[in-house]
């Protein structure tokens, strides 16, 4: 894979961002649009950051996969909602040996592809970053982030490091790790407290949700059954970590989780692979989470589309 | 006290309701109104039931407690979030023997009044019922209905049974309870699952709840946990209790707990002594309380005024 040829599936805040830095770096890269498709024919991929503009002036942008064609990677940023889909978006892309990197939220995406596509050809990926698509072909980039790539139910390969040498090449703060699974989990630390009570609690920002002691005492709260579950499943994640996340929150601004931005403009939530497959995982496990549990109920129900 | 003077203070569904019903069975009966003075004054109070409609032409209506003067009985039946009132509005009814009864939700209510009133003049009454204000001196009753009464911190007197004798000669199916603390948690079991539900999961009534799947087998073990509060505080109640509560919540139809319409019209909700004051002593317990602790945080929030 010299000069791999590359899909983005998915072209939201996240496929966009990445594929507009690995197009940039010399990538060649081809991106599936729907709703943006016209406005990035136009005027290419705008990403604006704290300290600069990036702009890629003509994103080869595609309203099907079979106008695009078999590739050597397969980046895929669609919402979990719609995983349904990718069982007729992924065939033209796939040549035997196409690789699918998922950065996907939550849990049960590697597994989902593993399924329908052969394990053998995934991996992971977790972006800890603040995006927002503010506008069609234009995202937002807050804060400094990390994508963390792994093999699916193995350890790294050279491919996994080649990947990861891929983003790094991009300017993307890239790192290899060795266990996806526990890294999704260390994600979910994050994403359980702060995407649903975003919601839960009235359309809140993460300033807003941080300034309310309850809601704050009740985030930590959340935090440690997450943390929890996740050691209990062989997963164990240093208490630091916890700490380090709500310092990372309290120093966020403003920022409105995507799934709170998908439930204010009335798309669907991914509130099974957050919430719903971790609750599930803790229950099979025998952890009380009764918290996550709540949180679950009333997204499921608050969310419905 | 032969044909005690009562005043009703908070004429709400809850006073309104009880009031009228002793009016009409003789007793001189006296309303601290504000919302619906001028329209009770106008048309009295009209109850529609099931089967039947009590209307009461000419009721006592007052706008301040100086103009009703010193009684024998006060029932308190203001929300629990004007209790802090209760110092201006109480002081011009009291004799010495003048006796304070609750009807308030949750806890805490009976120790406010002992505290700033005098204990031994305390008395507490729990209604199971199902009301609604739906205009001005217009209350609806749906469900057959009970109104618990006992001493606060003591065991029945014979002032406590002529209370009770009193309700039923005025047709409420009023009881006497030896441990009036019991029976407010019993009552928590159904309020802190459906009054917070209903807000939390988006402005849901009882039939709602009950057949979104989720949301039901929160709201079952949202009673558990007041349960295995209640018993640890050592006020224990059968299981049978939670199945007749959640029988008599299938059979409740598309019922708004009074908490949701609080909340809908904007009004202040009762949630530190639905909520609040149960985890707080949950806590000082010892007893875990993932759920109700979340449902407590969220609904501060959403329910500030």
């Amino acid at each position: 894979m010299d000069r791999p040829r590359i899909a983005i599936v998915g072209s939201g805040a996240v496929g966009s961002y990445y594929g507009a830095l690995l197009a940039l770096s010399g990538m060649d890269v081809h991106f599936l649009m729907r709703r943006d498709l016209e406005a990035v024919r136009k005027q290419g991929l705008l990403i604006r950051e704290v300290d600069r503009n990036l702009h890629l002036p003509s994103a080869n942008a595609y309203g099907t996969t079979a106008e695009i064609g078999p590739c050597d990677l397969v980046v895929i940023a669609l919402k979990t909602t719609s995983n349904a889909a990718l069982k007729q978006l992924l065939p033209p892309l796939l040549k035997p040996e196409t690789l699918l990197l998922t950065l996907q939220n939550g849990l049960g995406n590697e597994e989902y592809l593993a399924e329908r596509f052969g394990a053998q050809r995934v991996v992971g990926g977790l972006c800890f970053i603040c995006l927002n698509r503010v506008q069609p072909g234009v995202i937002e980039h807050y804060d400094t982030s990390s994508l963390s790539i792994g093999e699916f139910g193995r350890p790294p390969m050279p491919r996994t490091r080649q990947i990861v040498a891929m983003f790094g090449q991009a300017g993307v703060n890239a790192r290899l790790v060795e266990n996806l699974v526990a890294e999704r989990w260390r994600k979910l630390v994050w994403n359980v407290p702060f995407n649903g009570l975003s919601i839960a609690a009235g359309n809140l920002n993460v300033t807003e949700i941080l300034s309310d002691p309850g809601l704050e005492r009740l985030a930590i709260k959340l935090m440690e059954e997450v943390m929890v579950v996740s050691a209990r499943l062989g997963h164990p994640i240093p208490a630091e970590f916890m700490e380090t996340m709500l310092h990372r929150s309290r120093t966020m601004g403003p920022y409105k989780p995507s799934s709170l931005i998908d439930h204010m403009e009335g798309r669907p939530v991914e509130v099974e692979a957050i919430w719903g497959e971790p609750l599930r995982q803790a229950m099979a496990a025998g952890v009380e989470c009764g918290r996550l549990e709540t949180l679950y109920h009333l997204l499921r129900r608050l969310c419905r589309v």
